[in-house]
């Protein structure tokens, strides 16, 4: 700990978990960051992550975390494997570093920052002196964030691995006339973003199935030029394909879930 | 951005939003927000306003931002004209500065301020390089706050308008015997707050219809002041006439939402 | 308020209440504290501890206080008895403070931080001129926070008192070959928590039995160590005897609240 922040930001600390808020877990690891490090600012990014939804976690991740400036730290624990064998990632990306368990959900939003140096968090000195088998997030992860903002360097955590775990994100393919992807986030709006883009879909499809069924969409540019209850499709504002209900929801009125099957032609 | 802030306060941005949690919305907007302005203290207000419900948003900033001190920043987004004609607006009020849609969310709240200097935001030089058509949070909003927290004057970021849209807030009347008022918002625990207010009920009803039905709902000055599960009525901490279940939920045990007829006599 | 705090680090203020966040109440807190003190950190524990739910209050707020540091100021609002001749207390505990209503929500954290200095909240200048019958959290709490992170001593805000309110806190009893505990809290995941520990149970029980019902549960370290949809046993991150389903919900399967009584042998 003999390093020191020479920036002239406020450190900050980001946490993304499924723990919910009226469980302590959160404002536990909230007091053991700020034991360690008072000055550190924290910031909720979100407490509600489906429970252990791992690939929820690496899409909300993918769309929030390149916007932060550099030198952020993101806690992230969504980590059903909490006290396996299963490791626990520092990587530092695009000029920040991710902390979290390795278990895929950290992949997507390491892809979008071009990549990163992945170290396996391994040195106890900074962890909390008793580690319990159920919860990293308050023994491992926030100690370690703490001291990262204290200036600690990246490299004092442990070493670098290059076979941490990668989720097969779902890639679109193109079959004969027609593409065919999937839906891989439900909002809390319930639109459905897919992974198909505007680079794949020149010209504009004009059908669209999912999960099996052709469905009548509009169209749009931005919700409000339809309809109150009136099924559009659109680009998202990260250039995804987007299927929506104007002021309504469509994952809840189409039942359709996070994985279902896109085709568009 | 020639401009620099004078107080000796921290620079402070509040977020109001319908986007929710377990979408990451919110967390690109802090992030956007931070890599413009690294000083800014950001801080949560809501982002839980039932989608789209720009009567909600009304109400809940009416009641929560005449609280702040001077030189505040809110972000208002609950938008669901995003990317149409309608209008971004600043309003300098009361020593505060609002931030949002032209949809009326900051009429009431502008009302308790005692009335602002309304802008429309036009000056895309304060906006991200690329603007989206659904997500002006992001793009427009959270930008704008980022400069203005930086010191840039209100002036700079467009003209003032006077034509702003501005919700037909409901009105109470009287009729011969009665007060004729309606429920205007319900709160987390079910509480069903009015427009009717201590300055009209004098005397005190004795005789209250909620949506054509007469209920029995005793006065009190508390909820404690009555057992648990009996319906009451009480002036709120903001004054207003309010029903209320001890220890209950009245919206759901009378199936009301906003908007509901109340009759006072 | 000629006192003024000498401590290096930033005043902190924490806010754990039952008010969910569609409703304007913490935001208004938020505002009046900071109108006080704008150079004040507040952090946000939980908003979301289920309506009016006391002893949820309770164990939540022992399960997260321990881990904050010195000097730290924790303001609960769980108040159903708001505005009645219940008190408002002001406790020194393991060099924090903590600010709530004298309704047993603090009697557990006190246990764990070894008993604390008590104070009714009785000197009127610290709160805001005008106190609603209804929300105390914006007219007394609020404001007696953003005073304390000024530096004004705990002292000033009214006498010691003796007679707080504790809850009767739920006892494990031992007969004759078993154990009888309760399950004393649920948490976001549905993990049921009890009053048995560790140190109660040597050697680890092998029949389990909640509510009168034996359940077949079988015993890990982690959640991780079994199989998805197993009910499983162990001792959570805090040395209570757990029972789970692994990425289940055991409180939503077994229909099992807080209350719930567990035998062991």
């Amino acid at each position: 700990m003999s390093q020191k922040r020479t920036s002239p930001n406020p450190p900050l600390v980001t946490l993304t978990t499924d723990f919910g808020t009226a469980s302590p877990y959160v404002a536990a690891m909230k007091g053991v960051l700020l034991s360690i490090h008072p000055g550190t600012t924290i910031l909720d990014l979100s407490h509600h992550i489906p429970c252990q939804d791992v690939r929820h976690a690496d899409q909300f991740l993918a769309q929030a975390i390149p916007y932060f400036p550099a030198e952020t730290i993101h806690v992230v624990v969504v980590d059903p494997g909490v006290g396996t064998s299963r490791r626990i990632l520092l990587i530092e990306a695009g000029g920040q570093v991710l902390l979290g368990p390795d278990n895929g959900c950290l992949t997507s939003v390491v892809r979008s920052l071009g990549g990163g140096v992945v170290r396996q968090v391994s040195e106890p000195r900074y962890w909390r002196a008793s580690v319990s088998d159920t919860f990293h997030g308050r023994d491992i992860l926030a100690p370690v964030a703490a001291h990262l903002s204290t200036g600690v360097a990246p490299t004092a955590f442990g070493p670098v691995i290059t076979d941490w775990h990668q989720l097969a994100v779902p890639v679109p393919r193109r079959e004969s006339d027609r593409w065919i992807g999937e839906v891989v986030f439900v909002d809390d709006f319930g639109n459905l973003l897919t992974n198909l883009t505007r680079e794949h879909l020149a010209p504009e499809p004009t059908r669209i199935e999912l999960d099996g069924h052709v469905i009548p969409v509009t169209r749009v540019r931005t919700y409000g030029d339809a309809r109150a209850g009136e099924l559009v499709w659109l680009f998202s504002s990260s250039g995804q394909f987007e299927i929506a209900i104007v002021n309504g929801n469509a994952a809840a009125t189409l039942q359709v879930r996070a994985g279902a099957r896109v085709e568009l032609s």
